[in-house]
């Protein structure tokens, strides 16, 4: 079943603002089989707004509307369904009396302007809002729905709920759609989307069939699946063989099968394995320490981070010989060694990282451009070493060389080779 | 003029991902006189987004829309605009070279799925990319013009700035909508909005009329400007003036009148007054150093940070005494104070930072409950400390912590005093 939601509102078509009542929504209806293909954002305009319902009535089995529901001017929800759907208007009494208590239980008198509230178009259902003066609205045209919702989210999501017990999982048949989150690293979109097409491309004509969505995000490539089943048992058996028929292909580069941050998946292996962990880093400037200390409960194995910007600061805070940078120079896989090795050393943890590059835009030279990033990790006696040439601006190259470090962090500690060494050996 | 934004893309229409790049889009055309009047999410479906287009093309002036022009079958925004417009679709052999040349570049050959980046729907003018491999589209037809951009904002910003500095804003008739962003630290939302209500309520009624909005976003207030004038001169000269008056009423608390962030004002005051800078932090775990480190430049005043979780690492990395962490416990002012000294001696820097709080979820008790924080800022021989309780969960805490850190640096910089004594002293 297609489902739309419009969100109403000239300040949510600002620059400052984004509609996030559609995410509950869309969680809500998901659930319960809704596949929602449209969002809009639409000016408090009558005319407008009349006309993108009418055309969202067309074609989806439910609209839902969110906002617009106040006592003044700007609030045109009510009279523009109407309109799309050709329904006069009634002033509903039972309503104005509601509205005219709530006033006077806080010691008020309803303003005239409130007045607006109590306007139902024909035909529609009433749905009582516990907390707040504007009342919900339920339409039935056919064959499709047509909810409106107040915009407040402690408004919105009870009245949402209530509709969704009462009036739309009843008829829903219990299909719904459920969903896993999928994270790889250290892999290229084009890539992974070659290695995976043929795999996922055959689970859309299975009996719980599974739809697939690749997306590139910075420093990693997510894969999100989307299971439509009667419930969430079904939905769960099929997610899982999925899941291991990506593992089978992905191998080691797929780190997250649910949705997890890699920092998440290090700090968890780190503490299974009870390794404790230290970060001597430069070009990244305090980021993958920060990282790491996000996990709640990572102070049991972060024992400490130093960013050590300067030359001065990287020889004394990690103990990396003068002589290496001079004949090296500071963004070298040498002097990232010896930053993982001395920190290692001095922290007297398990693992050492160290991470220097140029994250411009300054800095860069003809051999070693902004991007360049030299990142090594340690764990007892296993050294791995890798220089990386990361594109875009300062806050990216910061990101992807905290990323790829963690990456090399767990690939080290599961004693695994990255994706070239794991398919050349298959 | 009339603006439609479509994000295309069904990762957006899932409960995990909202469209940003309509706030972007937003902010050029308002400046340029486009008054966006609806902007929708559109799911990875041919038909779907053709029959969105022409609806949309058949009200907008302007019609922009991002995504999906990746080189997967999922990216169906070219298809599904030519089928909109009832154009055949060309593969352009430039555009296929400059891939194939951007693959050669980082030493890999292109992948055959990129071809589909290629193609071009006969009548668009192609709009070179040169931060990716996706190039945009650009069609004029019956009075309206489509644009296409790429989903990733670095792509997708530096295109829409070509396309309205050549094509969009020499048509226009320079009257728009001009915005300022002005940031404040330190202060409750309400008590910022009743100094400020009285002041921008005059506003309005002026010859070039400003409005206003606050919002209040973790760890700052932002108060947002918006001025109707014909052109940006105009809308400069009553802006200017606008800030002036909340500048007077504001006092110190106000740090930012152009939208910077909060490290990138006190870097500025770094690097004007040569300061060098060196950090000790604990519980914002490398945020702090991190944030510094973000702004372009910043090798040149911050020497080193160390993340000192463990007590003995706040005695070997920063020289505080372990008596004094036993005497007051870690997270005490006492302890910040030896941290922020400890750590300027030995970097050698003007300025020391020291941080050491509880950022949960564990570790809080009764006395020094979750999201306590002590900060301490020494320049020379002048040292500023305070404690904090903040609210939220743990990456909350850790954010509130840094911005606390770097508005006491400013504060101490300038040698003004905070809000209160600002306002005593008036």
């Amino acid at each position: 079943m297609k489902a739309c939601i419009l969100a109403i509102g000239s300040e949510m078509l600002t620059p400052f603002r984004v509609d996030t009542n559609s995410l509950i929504v869309t969680e809500r209806l998901n659930a319960i089989g809704y596949d929602v293909r449209l969002k809009a954002v639409v000016a408090d305009d009558v005319d407008e707004l009349a006309h993108v319902v009418e055309s969202a009535h067309a074609w989806a089995d439910l609209v839902v509307v969110t906002g617009g529901l106040g006592p003044t001017e700007d609030d045109i929800t009510r009279e523009a369904v109407a309109r799309a759907l050709d329904a006069p208007i009634d002033v509903d009494e039972t309503i104005l009396d509601r509205i005219r208590e709530r006033f006077a239980r806080r010691g008020m008198t309803m303003p005239a302007i409130n007045r607006r509230q109590a306007m139902v178009p024909r035909g529609a259902v009433v749905l009582p809002n516990p907390n707040g003066t504007a009342p919900g609205l339920w339409f039935e045209r056919g064959g499709a729905a047509i909810v409106l919702l107040p915009g407040p989210p402690r408004e919105m999501t009870p009245m949402l709920e209530a509709v969704i017990r009462e009036r739309l999982e009843p008829n829903s048949g219990g299909a719904g759609l459920f969903r896993r989150v999928l994270k790889i690293a250290g892999r290229a979109e084009s890539d992974v989307d070659a290695q995976v097409q043929p795999v996922y491309a055959t689970w859309v004509a299975q009996p719980v069939p599974i739809s697939t969505t690749i997306l590139a995000v910075l420093g990693q490539i997510e894969l999100h699946l989307t299971a439509q089943a009667p419930g969430r048992a079904d939905a769960d058996v099929a997610l899982d063989a999925a899941v291991r028929e990506l593992q089978e292909v992905l191998g080691p580069s797929l780190y997250s099968t649910d949705g997890s941050p890699l920092e998440a998946v290090v700090g968890g292996l780190l503490r299974e394995r009870k390794l404790t962990i230290a970060v001597a880093e430069s070009c990244t400037g305090g980021l993958l320490t920060s990282r790491l200390t996000d996990v709640p409960g990572s102070s049991d194995y972060v024992e400490c981070g130093v960013v050590c910007y300067s030359n001065r600061a990287k020889t004394e805070l990690a103990g990396v010989p003068d002589t290496l940078i001079l004949e090296h120079g500071a963004v070298s896989e040498p002097v990232a060694q010896a930053m993982a090795r001395g920190i290692r050393s001095r922290a007297g943890t398990n693992i050492g990282i160290g991470v220097t590059g140029i994250a411009g835009p300054g800095g860069g030279t003809p051999e070693k451009p902004v991007g360049t990033v030299s990142v090594a990790v340690v764990l007892e006696d296993d050294l791995r070493a890798r220089t990386f040439q990361f594109l875009g601006g300062r806050e990216m190259v910061k990101f992807q060389a905290a990323q790829s470090a963690l990456n090399m962090t767990r690939l080290l500690i599961t004693r695994v080779q990255g994706q070239r060494e794991w398919a050349e050996r298959k």
